[in-house]
């Protein structure tokens, strides 16, 4: 099967941390560096916007999964815009869609509730940038499924790690009947 | 209008808490009593089903946004079943079609993101039986969107009261063109 | 179970026919006098607003699935409007969701869509009002699952006739592990 | 900006004609040829599952718009499998997301919905290998959305002519703010 790996990078939009956005722009570097399709909310602000052009600068492959029916509002870093027209009932595609789900930063409702799905739809999840209660209440919540990472690289470290086992997984799904 | 109140009750449903299961079914007694209407994920386990038969208990009306495409699952005690045929991302739909969510219990991965979603979606939130941390944690997020009680009749008081301020905005919006 | 029967009825909005808008009220009458419950699009035009319009005046139960996030456009004659704000995707809900669909004029694309959808799903489709090469097309496609009635009349008689096994169905299915 | 642009490939998958399958294998390699995407329902059968692989033969890269949570069933011809959950209603994101529709026979209620959801959505239409009346039926819809070709080059020279109105929209598009 020719399926590439898909990171979907999750996080603030309007108003997003500055430190965050910082980490998006990195993040994305480095899963255009990996050969990983990066995945995002698709739209022109904050982490989404962030993570894309960071993926762009490093010649990587950019989806975005957009709540809208047009191309308003999508960042121009996206070469792949899916438009769902479904507003945050799109959230839940974005972590099935994803190999692996990074949070970078947790700070909003949006990101919060992909965290959630993600979860409860069995998909790893790094937390980038969570503080201590946060990262308590995620971890009971998700378990095994649920790491933290302290700066872009470490994510892309445990990504990778998780990755091997979902790969392992993918290619017995795939050869079913 | 005839548009009737409807309040969302979300909570676990395999293995939900025995305290949550039992708040459930007073909360679905309480809504019926008030006249609203009952809206849930409308599956037969744990708080949803509960819930549903507490409502139907006192002779209330029952709404279940299903996941699924047909009724296998669905508790006996939904008078309308809405199925979405669409997994997880219909707890986008159970929080923006209510006009207060009440989480009864919020230790599943799947509360939390109608907890988060309803958040995003301007929903107001009463979370009952929540620790202090996860209290914190979630208004931090939501800011005054999010109350918290410590019984099914503290959450109905505090849903009736922000109703008030719901049901006159709801009025408004009807009237325009 | 307290399932209630739901019929769906589908038909243009703005521009709808006069025809197809006035056999709407009297269908809407027709279904609330059966005691079943009507499920629409749920906006304040058209077809939609005039199915619910003649269900009201009959002492109905009225749902209405709604594209939007909001009450905006919602019409003044649903109990119940389920905010879906996933746009034409919603149109997979309603079908879904009513174990009888009637297409109330089929000469727009929404309701096309719906038809198809119908179909797709395995629901029955009554056609009120479709022309020769219409009715013919549509038959190829859905076999028996598709029906033409000349009158709002003969398209209650036709759901009741397919309702009866539906509903022994349904019993059956509510009555699996 | 660096959006790509998406040509959508729609046909039956269980039970598709032979030359409906035929066809969609050269679609899918004149695509590629034109360095467009390729995006399909994403399925291993029928229409789907040929298109892509044509893509793939000529070196494309593909979208898979897949019904499900996870893998079962992809086409082993998918590079970008966006997993919905969310089965039919999945066909409006489909349509929404591609620049130009392509249907490759109409012969089934899932193209047909999704024919419908295109003219709804004012995307454009070009029907391979319909019959006359189903034609008259589409255009009488659709208007000046629906084409009809004769084969897939034909196919291929429509899109081309309604690619540049709808790019220099896009570019337009987007510049707003």
């Amino acid at each position: 099967m020719t399926k590439r790996i898909i990171i979907g990078v999750m996080g603030a939009g309007e108003g997003a941390d500055p430190t965050d956005v910082a980490n998006a722009f990195v993040l994305g570097q480095r899963i255009a560096e990996q050969g990983w399709v990066l995945l995002s909310g698709g739209r022109n602000v904050g982490v989404m916007d962030a993570v894309s052009k960071g993926a762009k600068a490093s010649g990587g492959l950019t989806i975005g999964i957009l709540p809208t029916i047009d191309l308003f509002g999508v960042s121009d870093s996206i070469d792949i815009p899916i438009l769902t027209g479904m507003g945050s009932a799109r959230n839940n595609i974005n972590v099935l869609t994803s190999d692996v789900v990074i949070a970078c930063g947790i700070g909003t409702a949006g990101t919060l509730s992909e965290i959630a799905l993600a979860i409860k739809a069995g998909r790893p999840v790094v937390l980038l940038n969570a503080d201590e209660p946060e990262l308590h209440f995620l971890q009971k919540l998700g378990g095994d499924l649920v790491s933290a990472a302290a700066s872009p690289d470490q994510a892309i470290e445990i990504a990778s790690g998780v990755l091997e086992a979902r790969i392992a997984n993918m290619s017995h799904a795939s050869s079913q009947p």
